[in-house]
């Protein structure tokens, strides 16, 4: 077990730490500074000549430091003859950058993985894609983890469960994520249904599912500038629901984010650490649940060369 | 001509604007923009099918914020089908970190052409990289244009020439720079010899060559915190120098620069335009010099697939 080598970067120290904790390895060691102009320095102070390498970063804001500070660790560790580089990133950034929408737009999240695998990295560790189709975009080995459970987890001991509740995707997209959730919980679920009658008139939002006198989850992936989640949160309170909390994995919380939640008709909303909080985002209303065990456990399995899919069972 | 495009970004737009003009061509249309968590948002607004890109992004401070932009930019323009790709680069950041100087390090400026490969470059065009063997980094044509004739025509117009001058490089590494400089302006070479008596004994600065009575000119390509050429320009006058001018290609200027310099007995920096100097780093004692026409001409060369190296007669 001492072939196993987790490093954290600058992202997401405190869960590194407890994936660390978790697997009963400490972290390894490696300054990670800048210069005088900011470029940055990474050097890894032990070795790990033929070591399975485990990296932990969140491509989260400040995202283009944070990848590549992923990127130059990576290419230390390849350097310095790492016998595996395992890639964790609770947070994959530029996941929504994964088509082209239009003309002449980047495929960012596909390029974020052509230069990962041209860096040296031999295999990624993902949580919660933003669009599952980019674990396609790697030629290396994906593992790719849910963070639903977790979260699940959480309201069951709420007590939640069955047909008092009701679980809301707030857009098409997210419907399978509420549905796994909604089976879990053996409850129904609903789809916020957002449409523009006609161009530069506002947009309807339409609660496809009944909310009426239950309790509503809405449950995403991503919460960036809260705009979605907080106006379909008072749309099923108008509705008729009772009361409605809001979850997700990724807490991007950019711009207006905690403003709006903490308006908004939201009771609670749960989140993950996929993403580091600051202190200028923590609210009343906002709790955070750990992934480290999830992770840690997928870190075992994979310097055991076991199935990680089993578990999700 | 309606075939070649020239595209800035956001690091040095108004060089990027002055090497349009000397090819007479409009900048391309395009949006660089973040959205609210600070990821990049590149949208090229007009067809470049079938056309000869040439985009122009130093790698200067925010280095990576600089660097993503360009690789995103690369991105686009390969799925949008230019015909090549040319980066056009007056500063090719992380240049320094060329070279495995300690156990575990790592090569940024390796990883750095890796990554503008990987992401559709199909030629580099770049001033003065730290080291000459960066060329060899890339596995694509690169274009080594070199700012030398440009300081030195700035020098010759004060007068300055022959036996009265001398020419001094700050270290070992940059003699051959100001061998050629020498040259051009048929005056003698000096070299700053620094070196360490005993470990933890403060560096002697010895100066090889002649200095006395002279107007001294010392050269270098980099001009990062100044500590360097602010203390050798010191000791140029301590060794009877009569005045002692710098110059250097890419003007980093990071932390305490200015002030050393100000502070110090240089009597004016001649600096290039390579890296854009913000207000903050304005000094009376700076003089900024283009590098425009060259690169223009480079541009155009590369464009009627002429030599650029004839550049350097
Ligand atoms: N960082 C970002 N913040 C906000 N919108 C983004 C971001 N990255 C990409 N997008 C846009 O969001 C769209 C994808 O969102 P979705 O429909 O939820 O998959 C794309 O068409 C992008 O234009
Ligand atoms: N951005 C930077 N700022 C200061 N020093 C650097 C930077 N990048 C690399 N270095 C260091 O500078 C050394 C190279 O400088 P040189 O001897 O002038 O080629 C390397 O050994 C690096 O450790």
């Amino acid at each position: 077990n001492d072939k196993l080598k987790i490093f954290s970067l600058n992202s997401n120290e405190s869960l590194a730490k407890e994936v660390a904790d978790e697997i009963g390895r400490p972290l390894g060691k490696c300054s990670v500074k800048r210069f005088s102009d900011g470029e940055i320095q990474i050097n890894i102070e032990e070795s790990i000549r033929g070591c399975d390498v485990f990296v932990i970063q969140s491509t989260s804001n400040p995202v283009n430091d944070n990848l590549m500070e992923l990127l130059i660790m990576i290419d230390a560790l390849m350097r310095a003859s790492a016998r595996t580089i395992n890639v964790v990133m609770p947070y994959y950034g530029y996941a929504r950058q994964d088509r082209k929408a239009r003309s002449r737009e980047p495929i960012t999240a596909k390029l974020v993985a052509n230069l990962l695998e041209k860096a040296g990295a031999t295999r990624v560790i993902a949580v919660d894609l933003h669009a599952p189709q980019i674990q396609g975009f790697f030629d290396i080995p994906i593992d790719h983890l849910v963070a639903e459970p977790i979260l699940t987890e959480y309201f069951k001991g709420k007590g939640l469960e069955g047909d008092d509740l009701v679980i809301v995707s707030p857009d098409h997209g997210g419907v399978t994520r509420a549905r796994k959730m909604a089976d879990r919980m053996k409850a129904p679920i609903a789809i916020i249904d957002k449409r523009r009658p006609r161009p530069n008139v506002a947009e309807v939002m339409n609660i496809v599912g009944n909310v009426e006198g239950k309790t509503a989850i809405l449950i995403d992936d991503i919460i960036d500038t809260a705009g979605t989640i907080t106006i379909a949160a008072n749309a099923i309170i108008e509705n008729g629901a009772k009361e409605v909390y809001a979850c997700c994995t990724h807490p991007v919380l950019s711009g207006p984010a905690i403003e709006r939640i903490d308006n908004s008709k939201i009771k609670e909303l749960i989140i993950t650490n996929s993403i580091e909080l600051p202190e200028s985002k923590k609210s009343p209303k906002i709790k955070q649940l750990s992934i480290a065990k999830l992770l840690g456990e997928a870190v075992i399995r994979v310097f055991e060369k076991k199935s990680v899919s089993t578990l999700f069972e």
